[in-house]
């Protein structure tokens, strides 16, 4: 194919004609599809319906530690759930506190803690004239969205291939002590999917942060959540290298199992230092009767190990993977050599991250809206939802049939072709 | 018998004597019980056991609004739920959002979010230099410890037989713009099981606070545990109340399943006037992808509707009814006519409400501490733990089988007496 800015206008009037055509016949349709989150399809969370049996009237409830799941007790997460998750999160069980159904809550709390009570000591972050958070985009919205509630300034930080651009962050970090966090999803990352080099986790590691209460905010969100058996990412366990260069306090892991096994009934975890652990634990006490522990039983009982739970992700895998080769060939097929976008091709996640023309995003992710398509909404994947370029859109595959997914890419390459034309043409 | 106190030196040592032979016999045999918290024995934990079996894999997990409960989304809670517990909170559906496993998190929330966010717009909390909530003595530790934590002042109110001393609250409320809460058990209150006044109920409505954002904490945690069939405890609704007198948005009414199905695997809820649920929602969108709906519909189907829990509820008195007795039967034979101590005989909820002489209570604990029974601190009962005459003893009777709990009971009659021959002795 020609690239569009190679058309002569006559070339590009006639594209445009064309593509304004197929736009109407797709419209004619009548699609009436949600890809705005990352949601787990039908038949993914079939997957997970035999943990709705493995618990019933008649089961032992009794945990590891002796105390009756079914009653008040324990804050930290029965021992087998503790045990389970930490393996997930390759850390040590002592490292892990099991909290609710959300990891999006324990980052949110987490932040709610250090605003009133303040890190382990240092001075509530309520209480400073201002506090700075780091942020790499394209990123989660839901992050920059906690940070914005709380009245935190978002920097943005470019996400490079390899993660952040650690030559801004490590600058920035040691010269504002105002800078009190950064946002991570280390591997996967959504939106764009990339993982973090060795050397990007290192570099955190051993960051030399002006901010005593300096913390990463490490959300593993797809540590097992891999597409293909043999091209699998593997990135470096943070904490570890934290221990190796005595900075073990300035990181917090996330895990759930929120898309492992049902989306808002599964388990989330915290993984941190021993004095992390126990700045989260004083306020807990004070929250909390403590997480719903039948349902880490459940999650046990289920999954029974890492090895039963990458067993499961495989078949998370067969369903999700022929979505993301369909968008990847339907972008393929329609936008190759038109130079009017780019898009990325991860090997697990949740995301496919598209970059149009600059100053079009907004554009396309409306024309798809007009003809029933809802698309994550453009800006959502900066802080504040102010894409500085108006060229990063968020593909979510994953909750459609692969057909209405087929029919989804088609209508978004039209769209994309047709906003970049008119652009083009102006 | 005769009052302890019209005894001469001689027959208090006689007594003390034959006290302290007795502690010394059942001390040997060497209990080892927790009575410290409001904990349901192992046959109520059974009574829910069917919770287990209500959904499985072949499950429709639909719920009415037609949202998988397995996926994300909802954020207010699954409609049948909400039904559920408006029903039990006895407010329309419309005024209530279902919330995770724990009422006790959802007031934390509530109050870290006044502190924050302030209230309805007004400033937030954590940025006043004093914020003063009013607490009915004796109380709920847990809620004391809530305001604790977040350095908030607390100020004793004697709880009367009928609620509150209104007289103070109002005099209290309204001539001072820092007090911002007061904590409510309004039905059969922890620890001394009195319910409140119809008068005491429409006094409340009809408040008077200087601060605008002024707000009652109603913790209706008993509302429908009643002990006794025929002779049950009602209390005027809150928020029609507030209605009448136009103070709708100064009551937060919270309510959970805590002690109707599984402790910690329960479902809570929060019900209000529409701009406190809209000021709630404002945050919860940051906060959380929702409560686990898989748990809402497990308490649905369960339970199916009012009929069912009051049902069930009637399980429950089955159980804690003979304990209560006992332990009330315990007091009176070991303890009437001594005048060393009183006792409430409560309709429900979960607690006995011990009074000894002053200064007594602290060491009639530590004695049953000594011989292998955990009583609920002395102090627990008061902000910050200090109770002023140190003579309140919460006592939870429903942990222990009726066994266990009759040795306990005669264990507790002899501290008491031992203790109160100590202290005329001096």
């Amino acid at each position: 194919m020609k690239a569009y800015k190679e058309m002569t206008r006559e070339e590009l009037l006639q594209e445009k004609a064309a593509m304004e055509a197929k736009y109407q016949e797709i419209k004619a349709k009548g699609m009436k599809l949600d890809m705005s989150r990352g949601k787990p399809s039908k038949a993914q969370l079939d997957l997970s319906n035999g943990m709705m049996d493995v618990l019933n009237s008649s089961s032992d409830m009794v945990c590891e530690a002796g105390v009756d799941c079914r009653n008040y007790g324990i804050m930290d997460g029965i021992p087998e759930a503790r045990r389970l998750l930490a393996d997930m999160s390759e850390v040590p069980e002592k490292d892990i506190i099991i909290y609710g159904n959300s990891s999006l809550n324990v980052m949110f709390d987490t932040v709610a803690r250090a605003m009133s009570m303040g890190v382990c000591g240092h001075t509530p972050w309520g209480r400073l004239e201002k506090v700075k958070f780091l942020c790499p985009v394209p990123g989660y919205d839901r992050h920059f969205g906690i940070t914005e509630f709380f009245g935190i300034e978002m920097i943005n930080v470019p996400l490079l291939p390899t993660g952040p651009d650690m030559d801004m962050v490590e600058k920035l970090v040691a010269e504002d002590p105002l800078i009190k966090g950064i946002w991570c999803v280390p591997k996967y990352s959504n939106p764009t999917g990339i993982s973090y080099s060795d050397e990007t986790v290192r570099r955190f590691a051993r960051l030399k942060p002006a901010a005593p209460d300096f913390r990463i905010f490490w959300d593993n969100a797809y540590s097992i959540h891999h597409l293909y058996e043999d091209d699998q990412d593997v990135i470096l366990e943070i904490l570890t290298e934290c221990a190796k260069a005595g900075t073990e306090d300035m990181v917090y892991k996330f895990i759930s199992t929120s898309k492992v096994s049902f989306p808002g009934s599964g388990i989330a975890a915290m993984a941190a230092s021993e004095a992390n652990l126990a700045d989260a634990r004083k306020s807990l006490h004070y929250q909390t009767i403590g997480p719903d522990k039948l349902n880490q039983l459940r999650h046990v009982r289920f999954f029974k190990d890492m090895d039963g739970m990458h067993a499961h992700m495989r078949k998370h895998a067969e369903i999700l993977r022929p979505k993301f080769e369909a968008v990847e060939k339907a972008l393929s097929d329609g936008l190759g050599g038109l130079e009017i976008g780019t898009w990325t091709n991860p090997k697990g996640g949740y995301f496919i991250s598209f970059d149009s023309l600059d100053g079009c995003a907004k554009q396309i992710v409306a024309k798809a809206k007009e003809a029933g398509l809802v698309l994550t909404g453009a800006g959502a994947t900066f802080p504040y939802g102010k894409d500085p370029h108006d060229s990063n859109i968020r593909i979510a595959p994953s909750f459609p049939t692969l057909e209405e997914l087929e029919l989804a890419a088609e209508l978004f390459v039209v769209c994309v072709k047709l906003v970049s034309a008119e652009m083009l043409l102006k």
